[in-house]
């Protein structure tokens, strides 16, 4: 970050069903200030949105006329307010920049839309990660498979800077309600231990998993039955389950979005991009892993770009 | 059912996690007399079984010395006491002939044991199901598979009157967990409604399932995609579920245990056994439906014979 002698041109957030990431950028696109807070869209629909993101610009020492550029659920149905959908296929860079702008308010603020994929046999939607993948450095033309883990892991097939298609496995979201409400809560305890990426039970599970052409459901109760008859532990029963569903997760989007790749890139931070790094190594496919943090604030720096909110002439981040 | 003349010869109890049923038997196979309850093993636990079970009895008018014979899971870990498993591959009679006898009770009380596939990569149990497909009334020669759905449906593939093996699909559970606690809760509302038969939501996506060899986790996101983009009812959002759960159910079962089979002996009772008849049909299987309750009285009866608490020379019920 710079000392902050530079003013601040935009502010950015990345603002989520349960957290929210937001940024001071100067006009030359870096960052002055960060700050990160657990008033998601829940929270916000509480205090009002409008009430938490003052709170978080005052604490920055934001001007009172700065812009702001936001991505993520705050731009839902159950958000701040519904920013329209992007039907796909369409260029990355295009998404950005139909930012919708929030009436009554005394700043500019805009949200970046989603993406949607109005396949009668396939719908699917995403917010947030449509950010991401704009800011994750992809090169202008060929084919890019992208993969962004999380509660709904987002897999993305990307062809000379456009979206062709994508996909969503809800792999975060299976692991903590099968841990907490199905038959493996008896298996993996009250308090699933973090999976360690060198368990071999993750990387077993994960293996036969990759075989499997994403059938996973044929599986869960092997793991309470492993526990009755093998022994398995509560600890080890978690990293079983995690290996499960991404190997299952990787083998499915594979088939689906992945023709012909051989590589995967990874838009993933902290412990899960060590999973995912693994779990993709061991299905054969090259990896290049952009941080997940670092690519969603580049995204959003981009999309201010593109909405004129800062200049286009000055420096890449 | 008999007038009552004859003497009860045997008390027979499908003891489940949540549900028990109870029967007199007489020397022939005959019921005499029935009993539902809604104290399966949880209630039991708190009440004591013995209470449970003398209470049951008593109500009948069941004689003080009336020996009983019990399947499900008042066998199991959790329950009266850990009837053992049987390991497959075993003959179906001789799983029902080793009954654990219940010590310090004034009958004789035996607990059917449970089945279990001791293979490294695919353990499973199962306890209840194997009285179920005793019952079942499956020819002694020939390969046959038979689905016996539920909260954890098993299949089981059976050789010459032996099971060679079984898996579980935790499909009752996966419906119930996911339209409770996932954000497909959302789309099937508080009070998912039952799923008709000829709703043509669960005929497509049991359709599309059917297809995709077991992978259902692409698919679920996809729902409340729909909820989105196609304004999916949420009526039609419970079909979409169970369509998606019970084809893909079908389709790994198949590729798992079902190697070359063109039919399934199906073991179930109600409206379950409607859908799955109807999903059954759309994988172009044959079908031959047996009902579970009659399936298990039936191999509660023929265990009580095979462990000599009835003739073994008394005429088939």
């Amino acid at each position: 970050m710079s000392a902050g002698f530079a003013a601040p041109a935009v502010a950015a957030l990345d603002w989520g069903t349960t957290r929210l990431r937001a940024w001071l950028i100067d006009g030359n696109g870096n960052v002055l200030a960060e700050r990160r807070g657990d008033d998601g869209l829940i929270t916000a629909r509480e205090k009002g949105f409008s009430n938490v993101l003052e709170g978080h610009l005052t604490a920055m020492g934001a001007p009172d006329a700065l812009p702001v550029i936001i991505c993520g659920m705050a731009g839902s149905r159950q958000g701040w307010i519904e920013a329209s959908y992007v039907t796909v296929p369409a260029p990355i860079g295009a998404i950005l920049r139909g930012a919708a702008r929030i009436e009554g308010e005394r700043r500019d603020i805009r949200i970046v839309p989603g993406l949607a994929q109005r396949l009668a046999d396939a719908p699917d939607v995403m917010r947030g990660e449509e950010t991401q993948l704009a800011g994750a450095g992809l090169p202008e033309g060929g084919r890019h498979l992208v993969c962004m883990p999380g509660t709904h892991s987002k897999w993305v097939a990307v062809e000379d800077g456009a979206v062709a298609g994508f996909g969503t496995w809800p792999t975060g979201e299976l692991f903590s309600v099968l841990s907490a409400h199905s038959i493996l809560k008896h298996s993996l305890g009250e308090h699933p231990a973090p999976v360690a990426v060198d368990s071999p039970f993750f990387r077993q599970w994960c293996e036969q998993a990759l075989g499997e052409g994403g059938d996973v459901t044929s599986r869960l109760f092997a793991i309470r039955a492993a526990g009755l008859l093998q022994d398995l532990k509560s600890e080890d029963a978690a990293a079983c389950l995690s290996g499960l569903l991404i190997g299952g997760e990787i083998a499915s989007a594979r088939r689906r979005h992945g023709a012909g790749a051989t590589s995967v890139v990874l838009v993933a931070s902290g412990a899960l991009a060590g999973l995912y790094q693994a779990a993709i190594g061991l299905a054969g496919l090259g990896l290049r892993t952009v941080d997940a943090d670092e690519a969603v604030r580049a995204g959003l720096i981009e999309a201010a770009r593109e909405n004129g909110m800062i200049a286009r002439t000055g420096a890449a981040p």
